[in-house]
């Protein structure tokens, strides 16, 4: 079973609920499996005011940040997993089965990093540029006939699986230096947007930065997993380049 | 992973589920995890037809068999787990932990027989009068300080166990003689009625043959688990006392 240290590492981030008694239940599953820390991305305003303000709302929702964007929401975390279907999507992030997936979460992770759940809006689940914040998509075993699962249900059903006790052994102390040492999210963000300043400076068209390099550039900045400490050193590196290049002293 | 014959064996039964929202919930995470056969016990009436009839509602629901007791529900069921948590009682059943149901469910009851994962309503959860027809109450490791779960969130829990690939092999044909042929639940309860008819034959008082003893009397033969063998001989026993008795011809 999970200590409670465990469960404070793990944010639940919900992308832009639309449902009220979704965003509920999504709350309540937390507490019911001793999770605490959520973050709600983008919500609708009135429907996010009405689920706080709801007759026995449970406490987290008081207790909830608001994030404008994914990107911010899991700026601080070492390991991202968004939720999701393979069934009509190739994901470019690697798939893993959810009953597998509290190593991920808990074994493999820096112990002092932080990690994120992160579930999608009803309507068409998790984006292409949402899951390039993610490290990994965890898929939920469902039926493919009825793939689509609830929000409050999905959320209730990983949560589970977390604290199931069983196969996954949450080891506290098996981490390695490397690993304590993972870069967050934010630091490849920014790593991410250097690299790209670097290759305008060196040339490139603009063309060449449309979205969708930017996102390919997440999503192999993410599967490299580089260590905070590889992270800085490359930031030196592309800085040191900027500022070589003619017209890319800006950051000198 | 489950075949399709193993989860058409599982009946899932909701005793007098009250909302509509989470009967709708339950039917979608049978469809999520490729469940079909729903029984719902006494509903109110209201709340079961303004489910039924949502729009979007799921077909789980227009095939739905309704039955007014929980007895009547299992009647043919020869392994009946409930749901709950052990927090405000000490079941008079086995205790199973839920991530290790799967087994129970699909590896030691019969391979013809059928099975049902019951649900109390959403309030106060099975009775203790409600659980005297399972055979096994099983928890969902649920946080003491919240503990009660919503229905549609238990089900998809519970259900997403059941499939869940993992520890729990679902082996066909490793069932003995004996346990292809244990009793179901409505056999259990006509010999427990027959046992009851003979005591009274025999002289107990009224006062022994309160509810207290019938609830004692199903819990007893639920955890003897006798073969519909055994079954069948036991009723040939009593119906051969009862026959002697004198005032006890009736069923001669």
């Amino acid at each position: 079973l999970l200590t409670q240290a465990q469960r404070e590492r793990l944010e639940i981030v919900l992308v832009s609920p639309r449902n009220p008694l979704n965003i509920g239940a999504a709350a309540r599953a937390m507490a019911n499996f001793g999770f605490s820390r959520l973050t709600v991305v983008a919500p609708y305003e009135p429907h996010w005011r009405e689920a706080r303000s709801a007759v026995g709302a449970p406490e987290i929702l008081g207790h909830a940040r608001e994030a404008p964007s994914l990107a911010e929401a899991v700026r601080d975390c070492v390991f991202v997993a968004g939720t999701g279907t393979l069934t009509s999507r190739q994901p470019d992030q690697p798939a893993l089965s959810l009953s597998g997936s509290a190593t991920a979460f808990f074994a493999d992770t820096d112990l002092t990093g932080r990690a994120a759940l992160v579930f999608g809006p009803e309507k068409h689940g998790l984006t292409r540029d949402d899951l390039s914040y993610c490290h990994a998509m965890i898929t939920i075993p469902t039926d493919e006939r009825q793939p689509s699962m609830n929000l409050g249900q999905a959320v209730a059903v990983c949560l589970y699986e977390l604290v199931r006790p069983g196969d996954a052994p949450p080891a506290a102390g098996r981490q390695t230096e490397q690993a304590i040492q993972a870069a967050n999210s934010g630091q490849l963000d920014r790593l991410a947007e250097l690299i790209e300043e670097t290759m305008t400076g060196a040339g490139y068209s603009p063309r060449a930065m449309q979205p969708a390099n930017r996102h390919d550039l997440r999503v192999l900045l993410r599967r490299l997993a580089p260590s905070a400490l590889d992270t800085r050193r490359m930031m030196g590196l592309f800085r040191r380049i900027l500022h070589r290049l003619p017209h890319g002293d800006r950051r000198a």
